[in-house]
């Protein structure tokens, strides 16, 4: 008998139904040790509310998260609200005795932050943050390389996430273009740990920083034919230094919603004088490896459906974001479950902490135009 | 209140269970006009039964597919099983008064194929038959751009679908592998659908073909320590003439067990003096168009997750091969009902028979070494 | 000392001015055995004589080709003119007792090919035809590969060249649209023997073959405010059979003057169960190497300036079209000095006939709707 | 009658023949003005000037450079030898009443720059500094969108040059590895001048710069069995801000002798709100084009042989890097000549001065750990 993850929403919006999909075909996970099931969803609006009532295991939906909250049937919490609400809502959880998966940036700042990192260390409760795209199989495959100690001398790396949809200037504004809602960081606070998992799991933690931030378009249409000023930076760079073995390595981490052509181009790539890797979710079945041989060569690998988690679908096909949403979870549960098995498993409290470290010392890098000890 | 398309599954494998993980997330597709619950399964192993017991709106599960057949629960039967076994399973389910998805080829054979399609006219039921790419946001691209009659004159068509998993001669033997099970024509049986059907929907329909065809491993592990013969295609290349106003345009279909280093590529391609498109499944984001102007352009264009069906998820995010087997239920689903709208529906009986007829020819052309008048 | 080879140029169009330019820096060649000198130089119109008298070494210029072949100065004569010409100026070449690089496509049909080649046998000159793309460093690669064993079984073989600029109608007439200087043959007399070069050396001797041939525009502008008619085959295809040991490989070889977006692509393609290779002029600079091992790889090589005969230009360069027809005429010269030393050599009088061969079969084929036994 | 150019050249190394070759096809550029003849050159090495003596119009074969310096037969001196021998030879060059081509970086730092800078203009000689690779028609092709207007907001640039052989360990030891003859700028005196021509053309001019410098390996084969130090920067990245219209644009400018798998990649990116153009010579045939319409759309032209001084070769084929020294130089001789007519000329010495200015801030930037005020 599988042991069963009961998990409450709150904020029903795009990942939160993201999360109901994978929840309800969670059966094709082959030998899972954990069954799950959505039990409560709380959102503010009507319609997304009843939209969760087509999920026949959703017992309570409400618009007041501490009614979620209260109800003993809900393990685990997620969480996906603006940045601004993070901190409170997140103590709440675990005040509550709950289990949470956040969203990122995990706190609207690095303040935040560490009190939500303190309150889960306190709480005992199991935390973990969201980051999707290294469950996806090239992603792993990069990964796999990276630690494969064949890499020689490193050399390079780089970790970037590019949105071109804000480049059309007639999309209205939301609450990720307003530094209340989304913070003084920014673009860093929607895409950039998605940028910083794998290295800081791969224990590239930057020494210093140095940031060029952007502000390009400085209002949009407020959805009722005016404008509205948009104050967030809408794409950085961050130029940091690694120390590996008496080297100094540079790591660029790129942050963008002004990427010309860019849908959602999540991409890695580590470089080392023996050997390296790449790969992009613009071309999400290909892996790139180099090997220098007698010459230097890069291999194409053409990727099938290799996820850490195997599934029902064929190993030939291809995997979408679906898939590496469903396996995100995968991977929080697995490792909840302490049946991660050295899998790589979702961001932690004190990767959060350390993402939002980074931010910091980027914009203080930008007012200084210095680079900025980590 | 929707409509509920009550569906059974006969041959649990692969497919079978794809599908089931389809109807467990079928509520992500938004405003469709009918639900969908999977009631029953056939299977002679036990446990792919077994497997299909952790879907709760499962009420039978038999190893005697009359027995599923004979149920009043069911509407739809989805049936994936071995080429020699359509016939006669096709016709039992027609018989039984339920409506029916087909797995390709659609019969081991053309006499097979016409008289399924003939009982299926003859008995009124829906059927159509299976064909999973063409749901792709950039199979849809390639199609409404061959329909928007901005190609010029029509100069070239490219179907193709590459396999590189065959290449392993360790890999052993399996029924796909062997004329008894598979049939006469091989790997066109196993992958041809995949290339006729778009062709055929947009009216290529060759006047004639020439065929080259090949049988590379003869013998392959047979799984108990000794070989076993494979005596069917491994690859096969239809030459076709299309006549188009007047012009002889050469379209080429190819169906590949052994394409070096192609995972699962299926690809299209339509060229014409003043446009064209293309479309891969090995760079499954980007769609590729051209276009004459006074410089010649072949424009890349960063897809999204634009399925035909609409989702819950994100507009730039990745599709990947379940999202395009829902959208092809949803396709069937929606025609079904009525709700098909103009969208790009499965292969009609029709469509199988006449792939038939042209995988037949390709067999005679290939004895006779010339082109076959389809 | 080395050996001088005085050339003479009949035809001093676009070619014949790529000679001079290629024989001005001949010293590049770095230990070369023979020194090339131009010295006579035959064309009707007087702009074009004008243009070589800026060449010191052009002793002879003439509208007379009579005169240029009774010049005792000249040792080579290369000549490049309209196809319908090639027969008897070839023939006259060889009875003037000068050595021959031919233009292709080494007369306006087979007949004439078979003349030519036998007047060569009889003559004892040394007489080559052109074929410049097989020595760029990619190419050469290519036939190292194809020729190194480690391919496995062949499966498939490419050779193709593609057009683009033909797809613009107003593009007015030249002498190539036009059967009467083209020959019946059209698009392959142009073309062919870029693609049928490298696989003839290789032995790859299509045993029969069956062609899909396109005539696509009509008519073009004459350049004199009028139209005038085009009745030569635009785009060629055709499917050949190989026999390698004891199986049949299909081997396609593509001449295209309608290839949307192709400003000059030249590729090859040779393809094995264990091993492959492609090289497109599309990017000059990159190789793929495919490499079955436990996962299959397309492996892309980062090539250089590393072209059959040495030169001075440094290893790590690029080079262009006026380098491989230095390459061309190197391999030319050296092998008229007995100094290819196992190099990749021109055209042969025999594979020039072999090549109109096949042609000849492509339009029976075309004619009779059948595979054509070459 | 055109005017002659008599060119002598101090260095007959790996481009002292690069030119040699050139001037000898000098013929193929049509329309020219200007003739050049080389007439001189000095090098210290017998087998090199040997090498010269197949080039009719070399009248001076000589190991001093004042003895070439002193001849009037000479107008303008093309000087390649090592960077801490600039300043002296190019002094020496000004001093004799010769205009120069001087070879990057133009001299070992800042000082020399400034030094030779002040003897050009006192001297009111034709100087200019090498730099080819914006000759290729992709880069031309860049130059003239980031001209056209139609960019929209800037956003950002980028510029690099990447080499690959010095990963090999085992490559030994040369005076480009050795601050005592590369300089302290290391791998910027290399490789800068070639990223910064088109960015300071163009008028980018950094406002400051933040750098990321690399030794990598610090000692190599000596090529006597034993080991030298290498102390130069291998790899240097400049993160530099640009102040236009308002906004801070990032500049990224790579010179890299450490680049996985580049054999010779130069290439360039300028990105904006509603256009952009990249071209590398990784595929020197292709150019990508960003445009933002409804949907955002990179369009790749498939280039031909549009080099800015038409030459005899067909407008379909390939360049190579002879194609691109060739026109380097035609633009040396143009604008020499006046004649340059708005087309791109070669690096002026107020913008070689500006480089060397801008890799000063770069040493001193890595030394701070800030940004520095270029």
């Amino acid at each position: 008998m599988k042991d069963v993850m009961r998990v409450g929403i709150i904020g029903g919006g795009l990942m939160g139904r993201e999360a109901a999909s994978a929840f309800a075909r969670w059966f094709v996970l082959e030998r899972f040790p954990v069954r799950v099931e959505l039990v409560a969803v709380c959102d503010l609006q009507d319609t997304l509310l009843d939209w969760f009532r087509q999920i026949p295991t959703v017992r309570l939906l409400t618009k007041d998260h501490r009614e979620l909250l209260a109800s003993p049937d809900v393990d685990v919490v997620y969480v996906a609200v603006p940045h601004h609400l993070h901190e409170s809502i997140y103590l709440e959880v675990l005040a509550a005795g709950k289990d949470l998966l956040a969203e990122k940036p995990f706190g609207i700042d690095l303040a935040a932050a560490r009190r939500i990192r303190d309150a889960a260390t306190t709480s005992g409760r199991f935390v973990r943050c969201s980051s999707e795209f290294p469950f996806l199989p090239g992603a792993q495959r990069v990964i796999d390389i990276a630690r494969s100690g064949k890499l020689g001398r490193l050399l390079e790396i780089h970790s970037c996430f590019w949105h071109a949809s804000d480049l059309d200037p007639s999309k209205p504004v939301n609450w990720k273009r307003q530094v209340k809602f989304c913070g003084e960081i920014g673009v860093m606070g929607d895409l950039g740990m998605h940028v910083v998992h794998i290295p800081l799991r791969l224990g590239w933690n930057p020494a210093r920083v140095y940031a060029q931030l952007q502000k390009v378009y400085t209002e949009r249409p407020d959805g009722k034919g005016g404008f509205a000023a948009c104050d967030t930076w809408d794409n950085a760079q961050l130029h940091c230094d690694l120390e590996v073995s008496g080297s100094t390595v540079p790591m660029r981490l790129e942050m963008k919603r002004l990427a010309p052509g860019a849908t959602n181009t999540w991409w890695v790539e580590v470089l080392g004088t023996e050997g390296g890797a790449r790969y992009s979710t613009a071309e999400p079945k290909t892996l790139w490896i180099f090997e220098r041989q007698k010459e230097q060569r890069w291999i194409r690998i053409d990727l099938g459906f290799q996820t850490p988690f195997p599934t029902i679908t064929g190993g030939i096909f291809e995997p979408g974001f679906p898939d590496c949403f469903l396996q995100m979870w995968a991977a929080y549960a697995a490792e909840r479950a302490g049946a991660l098995d050295g899998r790589f498993g979702c961001v932690t409290p004190d990767e959060a902490v350390r993402s939002h470290e980074l931010f910091a010392a980027g914009l203080e890098s930008h007012r200084t135009r210095a680079a900025v000890t980590v």
